[in-house]
């Protein structure tokens, strides 16, 4: 009862006592929209929270921990682990920041040759510079580079009216699951195991997942039968499917696609008249020889079905070898949608203005990096050929660490910035975490950034086949902090063990070697 | 008929020959989100891709127009108009993008003493630096930043925890209108005119637009007794009302709130239990001597309104005089709200990782400008006085001159950057636009710009009492430019009543004076 004598239902409709309906719904977690309650984000969920709580004891010397540091491996974030900028991005954006400094007679001494032209070419192409709005899909000049590089890159034309520059690459999905899903029945088909951000957007937008599942026993690999029937489910319980996200190199999964494959895929697409959405962004990661990244716009000209197959590809600054997450900036390339869908994109992209002008700029560059007989380009080629070297490095030596610990296994990491272990867990701690109310894996994790400070994300985030138990790990901390790892990974996986009785004598506690060629 | 003799529907319903129903909705304009199609977003609407294309026109030298430049007065972007970005923040952003400069011997010649002081303080505190993805809210050192800014504005504190960074204010809206519209039936009230953000977030997002109106009569007021009337309106219709959005100082209209009048409308939103939107994004542009901005945070605390009332305080760096549009960067202030429901805005942000960190490097700089005895302090405060003088003599031209004109009032803009004119249009005119199926203000700013290239907005695209006609435009045009824009206003207006007949002899054609003190 209200002062006034009316009533509040548990729904929030206001009964006043004269029987005349009129409804209120005070702000509390109880009348917000439930999407955003139902959605989650596993790579920034509970687990990360609890780091980050403890990350501020450990600065205000707070808390009694027995770890002096907490590593975050939670997200594929290079820089804050030590991952150092390229150089040539940051020279370029510096001088298109502070256009005043290309005029200052000691400028040569401080920037190379080609840096100051390249910032006065953008400088002048760009309207109004870094400070104005810019087109919504983008500058003009940004999108004509960015469709360029994708041209050098896969052999067949790319249309600057295609290409829509984003923050990262996450505003593209959003964008895309806003424009497909209508309502409920609406399904789009997504990965297990996938990236999250595709199931919070899904929940966010009010459709369903429509799950396929990669095989672990076969190294990740997508097979298109499993598509065919999990479609064909998803019709017969009344969905209508919209689309297919792809994400090659796979994430959290790292696999790396065949071009035979993703001919295959696309085929599916065109005959099941489905929206192909590619998560592209680890095209520049790829760690084993007899791998080679096909984009699946190259794969469509190819094969003649470009104008088939509604495609997205999605690209992203924030991973390759640059890792300039902060920045956000990306670009989507959309082919083979009706223009009058095109429009909506664009009104879409317009309902936020533009994407911001430094993220267009790095986009525009990773994609045109120096080239060979500029001044820049020996040292960009060293600073990339290092990242990208350690990365493999990296990969190898903690795909292998997490293969000796007992009851563990996982598959090479072929691409991407992270390795997907599955574990199996003693019947005591799946008990005690079905005690909790959580799932196993986060029951894991949860123990693991206890004794440890290592963040990592349960595998119930990203999806994984019911019983199986993972965790994603990124392989980003430095090489001199993965050895750190990898050995308190260990010793933490022997104690799980010995706490929930599941040490097999064997494989002894903490028995991880670090190979030699990871840790110099 | 499809070849295998199955029929779709319009709504993309696929019925097979066997009676089965599986659902396909192939990718088209008609099978896509109607909220989306549905949405408008009027300063990037019709005319302005039409501006678009005759700005490329005129780059290639196409066409045959009769001017030589576009003159985007369409949206409040002035630096794409040639205003000058403000030294000491692209100085203080320059050493952050490229901190390797800060050891290079020459620095202090290029760069001031409290700049570089600034960018060694930011660069040691933002965890990883421009490149590393921060915390969801904001970079710590951001949100302490612009929380001291804030209580020093208000002199109540505020909590950094309560500050939400984001990329402009845009985002703001959209998380509040997710997390409030649950179905059709829940509405948000926005004032008439308004800004078109409101109208195509509550679109997309499935809620009803509650109009309010201000009074132009009285310089645009907000009178909280037409608040209340039609709050009563729509819960009589059954719609649960959410939230009140107030933009203050107005946009498109200007005006400027009273402090009596602000803690009037947070009584209001007290005992209607109401979340109170406030976009605050032109706090610092105001141009009339007898007006103060007060914030509705100010009031609340003054009032002993703070937890009695859930608040959102929206500011931008892309407003105010340092117009810093493409980079993306603002802040929301959450007060009043319970935490369980300040947790699903920090989960709402995470799923897009986090705002530009540039952005938010820009947004504390704003809120922490030089400080009187630092090196920057004079050649900073040139720069904003120049800035605000300047727009203050080009508001007043602008309306005086609108003012003179046969058929057209103004309200002085008290603040913000934009004149929103009353224009009487002759009945040809209206019978003309019926024609078209346009409004007639769209007709009125479509031949103004193919008459002179001005782009400006249609008052339809803002809402506007019924059988007037309004338009929107900024007075960012250049000194040097904007008497060249009153004048060919000017002339356009009588050629316009002229075509249409609705001249009155004693104001002929092209009569507009322009004052003196606007055109040095």
């Amino acid at each position: 009862m209200t002062s006034s004598g009316a009533t509040f239902t548990s729904n929030g409709t206001y009964c006043s006592m004269d029987g005349k309906v009129g409804r209120r719904a005070p702000l509390s977690i109880d009348t917000i929209n439930r999407r955003v309650i139902e959605s989650e984000y596993a790579v920034r969920g509970e687990i990360v929270q609890l780091a980050q709580k403890i990350a501020r004891d450990l600065e205000e010397g707070k808390g009694n921990y027995p770890f002096d540091k907490v590593v975050w491996c939670n997200i594929g974030n290079p820089q804050i682990l030590g991952q150092k900028p390229i150089t040539y991005f940051r020279q370029v954006l510096a001088l298109c920041e502070c256009p005043q400094l290309l005029s200052h007679p000691n400028i040569r001494d401080l920037f190379p040759e080609d840096v100051i032209n390249r910032a006065q070419l953008l400088i002048k192409a760009i309207p109004g510079g870094l400070g104005a709005y810019s087109d919504s899909a983008g500058a003009l000049i940004i999108r004509q580079l960015v469709a360029a590089a994708i041209s050098a890159r896969d052999g067949f034309p790319s249309d600057p009216e295609n290409i829509y520059m984003t923050d990262g690459a996450s505003p593209a999905v959003h964008y895309m699951m806003d424009l497909l899903l209508r309502e409920p029945s609406d399904g789009i088909m997504v990965p297990i195991p996938q990236y999250p951000l595709y199931s919070a957007t899904l929940t966010l937008y009010g459709g369903t997942l429509v799950p396929y599942h990669l095989n672990e026993a076969a190294g990740w690999a997508l097979d298109v039968a499993n598509l065919r029937e999990r479609l064909s489910e998803a019709r017969a319980k009344g969905l209508c499917v919209r689309a297919l996200v792809v994400i090659n190199p796979g994430n959290p999964t790292g696999q790396c696609l065949s071009y035979d494959n993703i001919r295959d895929i696309l085929a599916f697409c065109r005959d099941e008249q489905l929206v192909l959405i590619a998560d592209e962004v680890y095209q520049a990661n790829i760690y084993v020889e007899d791998k080679e990244f096909f984009s699946f716009k190259r794969v469509a000209c190819s094969e003649g079905l470009l104008s088939a197959v509604p495609l997205v590809s999605l690209h992203s600054i924030s991973k390759g070898f640059i890792g300039e997450c902060g920045r956000r900036g990306g670009y989507m390339e959309v082919t083979g949608f009706p223009e009058a869908v095109k429009d909506q994109i664009l009104k879409l992209a317009s309902i936020n203005l533009c994407p911001n002008l430094s993220g267009q700029i790095c986009c525009a560059l990773m994609m045109n990096p120096p080239q060979e007989g500029e001044a820049s380009y020996p040292l960009y080629c060293e600073e990339r050929n290092a990242i990208l070297g350690s990365l493999k490095r990296r990969a190898e030596l903690l795909v292998g660490a997490l293969n000796r610990l007992q009851g563990v296994s996982c598959n090479a990491a072929e691409g991407a910035l992270y390795a997907f272990p599955r574990v199996t867990l003693p019947d005591a701690a799946v008990r005690a975490a079905q005690q909790l109310g959580k799932q196993p894996d986060w029951l894991y994790c949860r123990e693991l950034l206890a004794a440890t400070g290592i963040v990592v994300v349960p595998g119930s985030g990203f999806g994984q086949a019911d019983g199986t138990y993972h965790f994603r790990t990124t392989f980003l901390p430095s090489e001199e902090d993965i050895g750190h790892v990898v050995e308190a990974l260990g010793k933490f996986h022997a104690a799980f063990l010995a706490k929930y009785g599941g040490v097999i004598a064997a494989a002894p506690a903490g028995a991880v070697e670090v190979e030699e060629n990871g840790t110099h």
